[in-house]
């Protein structure tokens, strides 16, 4: 069988650990029955060979597949890998959240998204990633004890995702630990507002209010200080024509959501801009995380 | 000529300084030219002196009105007044956006209702209120420099709001100053999730995502710990079926949004627990500030 799950982009400036949504930038798994386990990877990661000596969607998956059949069969698993690895794409999530899905559907159990997205925030306990990853489109998260709760929002054709992907990781970890550790009431309300406002903004599709409503104050300046050339990157993005331009999850990528026929002018713009980051379009995914048999 | 202008319910929860609706109770006020300066006042206030020497509504429409005439004429204020007062519903905002906008009228310079919201700002830092009070309805709030930026939902007809009326007001200076200086991100995060949650059911119209999506973090427990009584209203408004129970405002107000079906049976519960509490249904108010001739 194969499995596809999409890149996603989370906190979209003001929402953060919140809003997401999800890039036609895909991983696929193909998974076989197989007298070993073998594992075969092209694409991001590739020549990392921890990976297949350590890997986290094979280990997923066999924790989800023995608790379902109560054995330890053996597959083979292909992994073509095209989310960028520790660039704030959500290829963490992106694992997880096909791990799951595919330890279902090799099981032979019923399941459901839902399902998939709750059993996913085991393993990644903030929703904005997942979320996306699920469903496709965007997507605000709320957590009820153990479970997600999601409003989600399908996204037009015509808009566009132009990332620019450095060409070095921040840590999310050390990307976290750049937060202030308390906050005054006055930037909360900032950015209770403008993700409200933002959320309003995609539900209503008034495309124009987001680079007003996507602003934030409570973490992307603290996370862009350890990779200052990404205040550069923003501010072009948004001279350049962006709807919107945010730090892609703890980063290091940036997220500029544009009208397709933007695309051309503001990706050149950036790559004369930036030389060394890799600057692509991409359109946006209303699908989510999908099965296909072969 | 004669101005009218609702109630306001802010916050909603989790929406600090940025959510807010409009319940369909007024304030009226007809405004006449005359020979001597003269003020009535029927209903709320109708026994304070005070607000007849010193008129809040007076002072802004003067200011307003010398600034755009340069005359200081004289007229004749006849003051219905249905909203309470200093009950977390709105009547200071609706006081300064009826002046505003009667100042404008009466001046016969043209004004627009983003204009009177971009005035009141002026007078009332915080938008929460004064926009459902200009435009009706449910508003999501931003402020961009000096002036507010508003997205708005209409509301259908089937949703009422039962207000519980407490016997005492709590001032909305102490109301402010219950509140602790910093917050730790978790909090912040459960409320930017929440408030955005809200927005997305609200343009949804998922009314039963409601009573999830309007919990609060940050403000209503530290408010309603100056009169305790509150946690009891909220808990017994929920189990009785309201869709959502809010602190209104700054208090000391409670919003509880119900199904029309349900008003009965709520305002009955409400009314046998808090027998010294006013508790009444209204509908809620789509239009905002309205102007009409006599």
């Amino acid at each position: 069988m194969v499995f596809t799950v999409p890149a996603t982009s989370a906190n979209l400036g003001p929402g953060f650990d919140t809003l997401g949504l999800a890039i036609d930038l895909q991983n696929r798994v193909v998974i076989k029955r197989s007298k070993f386990l073998s594992i075969s990877i092209k694409g991001e990661g590739e020549n990392n060979y921890r990976l297949k000596t350590n890997n986290r969607f094979v280990s997923i998956f066999y924790e989800i597949y023995q608790s379902l059949t109560g054995r330890k069969d053996n597959f083979r698993f292909e992994f073509y890998n095209n989310i960028p690895l520790a660039r704030g794409m959500g290829s963490s999530s992106a694992i997880i959240v096909s791990a799951i899905g595919a330890a279902y559907a090799m099981s032979e159990v019923k399941s459901s998204k839902e399902n998939i997205l709750n059993k996913a925030l085991v393993f990644e306990h903030h929703p904005d990633n997942i979320s996306p990853a699920v469903y496709g489109g965007f997507t605000v998260s709320i957590l009820n004890g153990s479970k997600v709760c999601v409003k989600r929002k399908i996204l037009p054709g015509f808009l566009k995702a132009v990332m620019v992907i450095p060409n070095r990781a921040m840590s999310t970890n050390l990307s976290r630990k750049a937060l202030p550790k308390f906050y005054r009431m006055q930037d909360i309300v900032f950015n209770i507002s403008h993700s409200s406002f933002l959320t309003a903004a995609f539900f209503n599709e008034d495309w124009e209010m987001l680079r007003l409503a996507s602003q934030d104050k409570i973490h992307q300046r603290y996370r862009m200080n350890t990779m200052k050339e990404l205040f550069e990157v923003q501010k072009r993005a948004l001279k350049s024509g962006a709807l919107m331009s945010t730090l892609s999850g703890s980063g290091s990528s940036f997220f500029n959501l544009v009208y397709e026929d933007d695309v051309k002018k503001i990706k050149n713009d950036l790559k004369n801009a930036f030389p060394s980051f890799r600057i692509e379009a991409f359109d946006l995914n209303n699908s989510g995380f999908e099965i296909k048999k072969i």
